[in-house]
């Protein structure tokens, strides 16, 4: 069974081609009112990888959340060229629906190089097995599950600090959460940075909440991703377990910023990300 | 003299328009091969906020450096109107010299509301009065002093942790920095937000070479910013004295990568700051 949601989710990832720089995806079957913004995330990432050679690995992308996507009619990505350079490729790649941009984005790739290396440590953290399914936290917690909550999931996230609905409304700005893939994935490098930026749009906001008691579970609170920007550090498998450890350095005018480091089980820093989102307390 | 500096940044960083959405620029008449990445990043800017309602204020802007800009040469901006919505306004600016895009950014505007605050705490640090200038810094460890070193500086910037040539090479991927523009500024609150855009680009790359023995002023060592990413969080003055916290998570693949929070002297945290750049040992 998430097996199968993984391999949906690799599916709804692969986009059909209409033309040389543009391309068509379409959502997952499911009963959303907007369109996840991971998901427009790592298909706008597709487009991209794919007008650029394959001996370039991505390295970093940027991205802003412009409207609503709708999960009822296709995406078309339109990929412009920006450069094609001796060591690096830049592209820009817009998301369009319903005639409007919804989402703008570019990205830059690397003909692979050595250079000098220092990395950020992992914080020491239990192991994802010692922790509960957020199926599980949610059942402890009492939270009432909804169709959608409890559908198949292609990510198994296990949060290492858990904020149950009512609890403090002081805790600490950061978080650390496992994540990876629930089932296997193929063994296409840039599948991995695929999937990992479709999932690092997950949990991150939630850390700018966590000092003023919103949750993202909770209904009076309006929660949305407004950009994305990640760097890619290091090779690793997103269907291997994922260290998620996240910071907030600040929230203001109703806006929430988190910087998260991702490592693998290992130790090794294989990502950075950074995400503002609005955060907004229902009135 | 400093304020002769500072005047003439604040001319630079004053566009011509050309049409609704185009707008030109020119660079300092410097000896320099190429412009200034914090130069493009500010007029950027100048040219995104000509086109936003003044009641809307930048909170983020993520951008790309493509290619090294010609400082004989102008360079033409030109604004995509990405969106105008009841909150948010967001803009693309692409630089352009010799018809081609040396530049791509794009910035997010808001219109003031409340919500929920934090931020993190600025490090405690010697005030900057108590810290040599560069140009003492310079003298100090020997360096050479080149003309274009010497000449009358915009920005006066007084590093707290400072490496001299064949010091360490192995220091801590962090440092600290106190900046200012040198003389006064207008009281426009977006030139202050532009003026902190062109000096957020000096020193931030630095951090992640500290680890590696590479300081900007090697010779053997090539740096150029590949992206640039800012987030506004308060009001700030930047002719008034500014801590740049800077730290570096990661450097693989030729690649560094800082992060940056900037205070003001009394604490409150106005901006956070995130540059990849390059940074190649000299073969």
């Amino acid at each position: 069974m998430p097996q199968d949601a993984v391999d949906a989710l690799v599916k709804v990832l692969d986009l059909e081609p209409i033309e040389v720089n543009i391309f068509r995806g379409v959502s997952p079957d499911e009963d959303r009112q907007r369109i996840f913004g991971g998901q427009v995330a790592g298909q706008a990432l597709v487009a991209a990888a794919r007008t650029v050679d394959d001996d370039r690995g991505v390295h970093s992308l940027h991205a802003y959340f412009l409207r609503a996507g709708d999960p009822r009619v296709p995406v078309l990505y339109e990929v412009e060229r920006l450069r094609d350079g001796g060591s690096f490729t830049t592209r820009r790649v817009v998301a369009i629906q319903h005639g409007k941009v919804i989402f703008n984005m570019s990205a830059s790739f690397q003909l692979p190089e050595d250079g000098w290396d220092h990395a950020a440590e992992m914080p020491v953290v239990p192991p994802p097995e010692d922790l509960p399914t957020m199926r599980e936290r949610f059942e402890a917690a009492g939270v009432k599950m909804t169709p959608w909550m409890d559908r198949p999931r292609p990510i198994d996230i296990r949060h290492v600090e858990w904020l149950t609905p009512g609890g403090p409304r002081n805790a600490e700005p950061r978080q650390n959460v496992w994540f990876r893939a629930d089932g296997t994935l193929p063994d296409d490098p840039i599948l991995h940075t695929i999937v990992l930026t479709y999932a690092s749009d997950m949990t991150l906001l939630d850390t700018s909440t966590r000092p003023h008691g919103g949750t993202w579970f909770d209904p009076t609170v309006f929660m949305a991703s407004l950009d994305h920007a990640m760097w890619f550090h290091r090779p690793f498998r997103a269907d291997d377990w994922l260290l998620y450890a996240q910071d907030s350095p600040n929230a203001t005018g109703g806006r929430g910023l988190s910087r998260g480091l991702v490592f693998t089980r290992s130790g090794t820093l294989v990502a950075t990300v950074m995400q503002e989102g609005l955060i907004r307390r229902g009135r």
